[in-house]
């Protein structure tokens, strides 16, 4: 095994080195995983750019403590591991030693805040740090993200034993899998008053990066009729429709009046029953609700950065419309064994390995960060060879 | 009995005309009511200025056909009923007779169009008529509205025979009791992860006229924990405090940051639980954002008339807020018997008919209006005598 | 057009006769149905043998008024319509012609008593009657079966026009799929704490005929994950396995402890999260039980006819479970349209017209009876040619 | 401060020995509670008297490891703290000194199984131990139940900080607060169309033990609309009514046919809309749904030991009857803090101190036992002086 592990370190605002970085000597509790591979996630892309966004509810923004290594979606195998990590780290309950393959949560937790005490999943922790976000690659133990060969995952992180059906592709997606849980969430509201989400509903997805995909995918997993989905990029669109989505506008080849038009076309006049608002803009938010019928659910995670602000009426937009709301910005931690469990379940259906549109190797982070920027792709992984 | 029925006609915004209209024949299937008691509601006083609002989730705006007679918060005696309706016309199936005292829905709903075919409780009819709305007095059966000394019932009107163990001061606040079945939809959204509406939760109710008075009594009756008040009207702070609240903030005393800082006191910094959006201001419904806890929930029912615009941040507001947003403009007509049961098993703690806090005959409606728009009342009622 | 029309009537338990029946006048606000073709339900076996059931949740058994016409998932077209059936009759307000394609659902309800105002979608009205099982053939307007050339439908009846991207094979079934709202039903208790049916839940269904099957179906359309099928037929189980069952239990080849090692195994030692038990004995019921885990939701539907007594429990069975379990014996009439949009959706993963496993004419009601009751069937349909 | 802590041993079925028991040095982590008093559960009486239950969920039966000292319904003060519990172990994140009066959930789970890593409140651990049941006081700490001068608590249990506002009598009454999180379930379920627990709906109280007198004041709490109790003991029924019963049932002076022909009366023919079944005997559970209108909401918690065998008619009482029903033997870990709050919030209006009906000495254990056992006590307490 090598000394060190080669990572792609963000110095700055769009700004990597490529480093050779001493690999720590293991503390019990802790393990070594060699990294497969790393997905690109829009909160990269956040950080990249400079954007900025609020962390665990609180007022306070969440500074990025540069240098780091980003890269929170991952799979791997365990390299090296202490005892009592191999008796107790894993999430079910499992027995790890070397050689395993393991997805992670990126979050650890601090357990004792209110929000962890009274909060199913632990997503909002007011203490929460992160692999790949808010750990510095200037302090012990170094190897805090997944676009590096190894990582370092301290007692406290929540690992998870592969699910042995499925491939480093989809594996690298079941983080993203897993934030689908926000359609389980609608589903909670659903009733045969036509609240919520449920079987049959015409639903609008407004973004169909790889967020606003993997909710298609889940939308059709989970019995949705009609999904129309909305956006800038052809490829995307294209693949949505591969996927199961029934109709494809263009944000930029149709009016606001169009889209409009076509969803009543397509609901008696009434517009969507559900809305998912997973695009990176204030305006989309407004114009979600405005293709909503009354009554109508909608989700909102598309601005999970600072995007500004925008005008709106409350009474039309929100009294009236007698919405349902809700707002997400994270998954359970109790997630990752159903998400990987659904995926091998479904695969044949929905070949989710196609998702990951590219692969890049550590020393081509700028490239893989630039496709990921552009609209011709959909989920861009980080391997380590 | 006689042959005409006076009444107060709004012949145009802000103008009231007293005048006996004669009333019509009954045509089979309907009832004449002779009215006791009909509440001022927020409705009227928007339709008393001339503030238009949207109607039944449609983008059309609610014409108000003038001249009209206002009133759709009812009670009143049966003065003459024709076979079927003594048959079949009471809600729950009980029979009815000249001399029965009852309680009324001002809606009349079509039974076919989606919204009633598909939601429970008739609360979204796209084509919704209501007394004391959408009627003209110009048409038949002209008696179209509370605040007259004899109302006109068309077949199609849900009325409900009166509780006997409850005085006209209470029945004709049934209507606002049913609107408050809000607080039991987000009954529905609780859990033991704190979601929704739980046991104990804190509370901030902003604007407690008698639609926030009522549902901070109704808070009350079903579990809240501390309940905040936040209003410019000393006289309504006092009457809330005497019904339960722990804390009254006026608005006009205190600035934004300190009623944040004092929810944040109270909460062990995290913000309330609940939020209530009663006011009529659309910045009121973003500092009620502000003053939630992540995660929490709200209500927002205040702008029920077109207030404006307002900005909002989606990433602060809404998505990193991790809210659940409700809008809410009309309760179900289900609600009418469970909420005069509700007022009979709990009047012995919450004295309801003390929100009356002003009566006027008719002859004095200018006088009752000016009375409802001032800070320093409660529930305003018009008397047929 | 005929004057009359053939009919399978059946004249007492196990006695059918084949009549010529006079095809009544039309009454304003009715309309002729040709039948093209109807299923053979559960019900209809419980009448044909003889067994009772209780009725709109009364104490009462309900009486069968011999001689019928059986027959009550039915799908025809449009024969003779009178002019306020052409413009009212429709559910969702869509006009109706002569020739157009229709299903119903076979419930006519009251509208006034508890139940109908109360539980949306008028499932558990007090005065129920039903099309093929509680009108008699001697009584106007006779025709009130679906296993006959032609129905008399009655003003109140609700008709829904046909998808037309459905096929008869499809339409026959859209009440069994309406039927498995049941799953949306245990869908509204899911939540992130693993209670209800959430996505990725490992489901046993016991028995799959008709129902079981559409459930099995259902349940995948809606993302459950591992499945697992027990009944006595190797037929059905052959199917289920076809239509996306993960494991089949024969009945009679396994012992109960085998079944509960098998669910066991599957599930870390803990049972099944949600059981079906869809199977017409109480012994199921109890075995179902055994099956679930601690927590698990439990849906009782096949015991729809009295099967008699049996033992449980209470300590182990219910309390110590903390079992979730809901009964249910019929569907919302608002199901009609989302069940055949789903069944629009979803036809090219699930072949549901292969469900329908044998049709018959009318004249040879018995066999298609006798080929209902043996296990080496699944839907039976009654042809009219 | 002793050496020795006085405590009631039992040290097989019906065989109190009062002992003094030395007091171990503390582990770091660990916190020594000097008792003040301590109530009789159900459990305690179930202990005593030889019955067993299941546990966790398992097939296996909980072994009583005698000698035990029972009591798990504690408050007392802190009497020695090390430095790692006076940081960490308050379950809100408050420091802790001597002096500072707590309460204490008396169970400690394991925190990585199934049911700990899904099911929110941590209340099916597969792994539990509890104070007053499942430790020995043979094997260190020695001090594990509540009927002691002192208890050691371990690392790992859930401590709260007292609210300041109750005193000792309502303390000891926080963990059967807790378990009334049982409504908040219920509420969960409740809807507009009439499904769980709704405002002013119609509640049975099969049994006023501690435990049914507590859900009684909660469903007050929460909104119910008329309660009606049963129970063999005039005294229980006189106290219920007291705290806002409507109607009381003597199972011994009324026979099952009057019982469902009262709540038949007050429900215009239907039954209840929710009963509690919170006696122990499983014909009470047959009872009870039998008393449920159809579509009802039924919570069973009586049968919490094992009352042998019971015979039911799965169409009728199960199937047919649309019930839901719900299983509960715990309460979240979570409920503590909120259940303090509520009574704080509500002890005006009831006072939750009146249901402690009898205090005894640990001298006086045997006495204690008999008082609890016989009808006429309501919550029997424990007190170290």
């Amino acid at each position: 095994m090598k000394e060190t592990s080669k990572a792609a370190v963000l110095v700055g605002p769009q700004k990597y080195e490529i480093q050779e970085i001493p690999i720590p000597e293991l503390k019990e509790g802790d393990l070594l995983m060699k990294v497969e591979m790393s997905g690109i996630c829009g909160t990269d892309k956040h950080t990249y750019i400079g954007q900025v966004k609020q962390y665990a509810g609180t007022e306070a923004e969440m500074d990025t403590p540069f240098p780091i290594i980003q890269g929170h979606e991952n799979v791997g195998v365990v390299a090296k591991i202490t005892k009592s990590a191999a008796e107790n780290i894993e999430y079910y309950g499992q027995k790890l030693k070397e050689g395993d393959r393991i997805v992670m949560c990126p979050d650890i937790v601090c357990g004792k805040c209110f929000y962890c005490n009274n909060v199913h999943g632990f997503l909002w922790c007011q203490k929460m740090r992160s692999y790949g976000n808010s750990f510095s690659r200037a302090q012990w133990p170094y190897l805090v993200g997944g676009w590096s060969e190894y990582m370092y995952l301290m007692n406290g992180t929540f690992v998870y034993k592969a699910n042995p059906a499925l491939k480093p592709q989809e594996l690298v997606q079941t983080e993203v899998m897993s934030i689908t849980c926000s359609l389980d969430k609608l589903k909670e509201f659903s009733s045969y008053s036509n609240e919520g989400f449920n079987s049959g509903d015409t639903m609008v997805i407004q973004g169909v990066g790889p967020i606003g995909m993997m909710h298609l995918i889940k939308a059709r997993i989970m019995g949705a009729g009609d999904i129309v989905v909305i956006d800038k990029s052809e490829y995307r669109l294209k693949m949505a429709m591969e996927f199961g989505a029934n109709v494809a506008l263009n944000l930029d080849k149709t009016t606001k009046e169009e889209r409009l038009a076509k969803i009543r076309e397509m609901t008696g006049g009434r517009g969507a029953d559900v809305v998912l608002e997973m695009s990176n803009s204030p305006h989309a938010f407004v114009e979600g609700i405005e293709l909503l019928r009354r009554g109508g659910a909608m989700l909102e995670m598309g601005n999970f950065a600072d995007t500004g602000e925008v005008t709106i009426n409350v009474h039309r937009h929100i009294c009236s419309k007698n919405i349902r709301l809700i707002g997400l910005t994270n998954h359970p931690i109790t997630g990752y064994g159903p998400s990987m469990k659904l995926m091998e379940r479904y695969h044949d259906k929905y070949p989710f390995e196609k998702l990951v549109s590219h692969e890049f190797l550590i020393d081509d982070v700028d490239k893989a960060m630039q496709t990921a920027l552009s609209p011709d792709s959909m989920k861009v992984v980080i391997k380590s060879k």
